[in-house]
């Protein structure tokens, strides 16, 4: 391949985000440098942290008009200048929405020989971990208590609920249309699940976590989140993992209930990313290897194929279409 | 005596809080039934908390139109039924804004004989508790981290500072009004003292904190939390202990950058009552006597002299007129 395909961010958006942002062009394909690599993508992850990574410095660096938008992604070493990586290693890398890229080899993590690949971007990677963490190791929540997980058929959500059932808990998610709702409770095994759109979100879960919320783990924030805060328990906790309401909102809201509720019921809310448990990452592993061959993780990955659609899978997956870890191929599994 | 005075709640107000809906009126002495005590008022806490009682149930039992006022109080005995106290005895005790109340004995706590009273309301008291297991077990400061309390020159904030300085941390107020600053860093000690009235909390308060915040002890929601969210370090912990400005407000606003400001720096934020760590308070209150004896606690008391100025006094809190723990005295110490 002489050519390379790169997708660029032509504007940062100013409200929601739309297939006019993004541009692909053809460029050179790029030459390592001494310490680097050329990787070819074969997986890249679609999150919603990547549209917050547009509206300013976040936990990284941010993205600005006229990069070629940024990844995290699963590749091919196809060329190395750096010792430590030969061509065929497959590697995790922060990379670029690109068919290839160079980046530093210290940047690159080998990966353990598992496949499908793709299980390495969904139970075994970011989404299975950040969901084993968030609620494990931030949540904490014991037998027999109610947690509640909104963006329940998303790819941190869906695992969420089934971890809390692993755990003896009662899950119950919060989800987008009756179809998904009911999809979360047949396929997945929740107990339940409450569409947010169906109009009566504080009613429906109420009944459906009739003993309260010791542990909401939300990723939405908004007016999901002041639902439920409403509905917390005394010394209950609330997982802050992500914001998606807001990233591609005008005039961003907060739950008018804020501190209120954390103060009168003694609430415990706390944000994290996964890279803070990586020290607890074996154990986390262990637990996710164990539960999915016992058939009681269910994994479920939304794969949609070509570089050239990764625009239109980011800007569905902020409208909520995805079931699951969506990610873009962009080539085979070697 | 043979007539009491009380002081009800003729209505619940709606908006901001006004001597219209008290009214002082006559009533007989109450008579103790079997264990029951009748009490005599000495000193009645005067709170931020008492107008969110008004706004339903919180922790405790809301306060109703047609309700003599609910008060935390200090007092005497004056009649036992019950064979666990006899007049004489002081204690602490939910109370009415009353001159003499009967309750429950069992509901009565008997006190330490500390003189003045007043300082088991104050430094000895909810107000020093509420400081010190605010500050010291849910923000849990390092020597050498900086600390932000807003509402400083209130009951419980002038101690917040203070101890944060006996833990050896930087200590910042927030309060209204620039004689308020200057008293709080000139009286009390603190490093630096940022007024909320200036017209450029934001940019005052990266000036007073020019390493970030790591604790932020709220007193106040709203808009100065906001505020303070955008400058906390990493990993920092927020003390949600009130919202005094949002209880007064007709339609409460939330922090527009929550949870946004928790996920991407990974905050703690978590509220408590002083009575979740009662099983630390012996050594909490040996800590507090110890700074006060080597003079590394100031004690500031702002006393309201007569039952009937009950309500101008709570009013004036919530506008924060008080410099110190506010009380109202209903009797002399005996």
């Amino acid at each position: 391949m002489s050519q390379n395909r790169e997708v660029i961010v032509r504007e940062l958006p100013k409200g929601a985000l739309e297939p006019a942002h993004f541009e692909m062009r053809e460029a050179p394909v790029p030459r390592p440098g001494d310490g680097e690599v050329r990787i070819r993508n074969i997986l890249m992850s679609i999150d919603a942290a990547n549209r917050a990574w547009m509206q300013g410095a976040t936990y990284r660096e941010a993205v600005k008009a006229g990069d070629v938008m940024h990844t995290y992604a699963i590749a091919e070493v196809v060329e190395s200048r750096d010792p430590s990586l030969e061509p065929g290693q497959i590697v995790a890398v922060e990379s670029r929405w690109a068919d290839q890229v160079v980046v530093k080899a210290r940047r690159a993590v080998r990966l353990p020989d598992v496949r499908p690949l793709s299980h390495l971007l969904s139970v075994y990677g970011i989404a299975g971990k950040t969901a084993y963490h968030g609620l494990v190791n931030v949540g904490r929540p014991k037998a027999g208590e109610t947690v509640v997980v909104s963006a329940a058929a998303g790819s941190v959500g869906l695992f969420v609920g089934q971890i809390a059932r692993a755990l003896g808990c009662r899950a119950v998610g919060i989800a987008g249309g009756e179809d998904k709702c009911r999809w979360v409770v047949e396929h997945l095994g929740f107990d339940a699940c409450v569409d947010h759109r169906g109009g009566n979100l504080f009613a429906d879960l109420r009944q459906a976590c009739p003993d309260g919320i010791d542990v909401y783990f939300d990723n939405v924030g908004g007016s999901v989140l002041e639902t439920a805060l409403f509905q917390m328990n005394l010394h209950g906790r609330v997982v802050c993992c992500g914001a998606v309401s807001q990233y591609d909102a005008q005039g961003p809201s907060g739950p008018r209930n804020l501190p209120g509720m954390v103060v009168v019921k003694r609430l415990r809310m706390e944000g994290f990313i996964v890279m803070d448990f990586a020290d607890r990452d074996e154990a986390a592993l262990a637990d996710l290897h164990r539960w999915v061959d016992e058939g009681r993780l269910v994994v479920v990955e939304d794969i949609v194929e070509g570089l050239e659609n990764a625009p239109a899978a980011l800007i569905g997956l902020l409208a909520g279409e995805n079931r699951g870890k969506r990610m873009v191929r962009v080539a085979p599994d070697p």
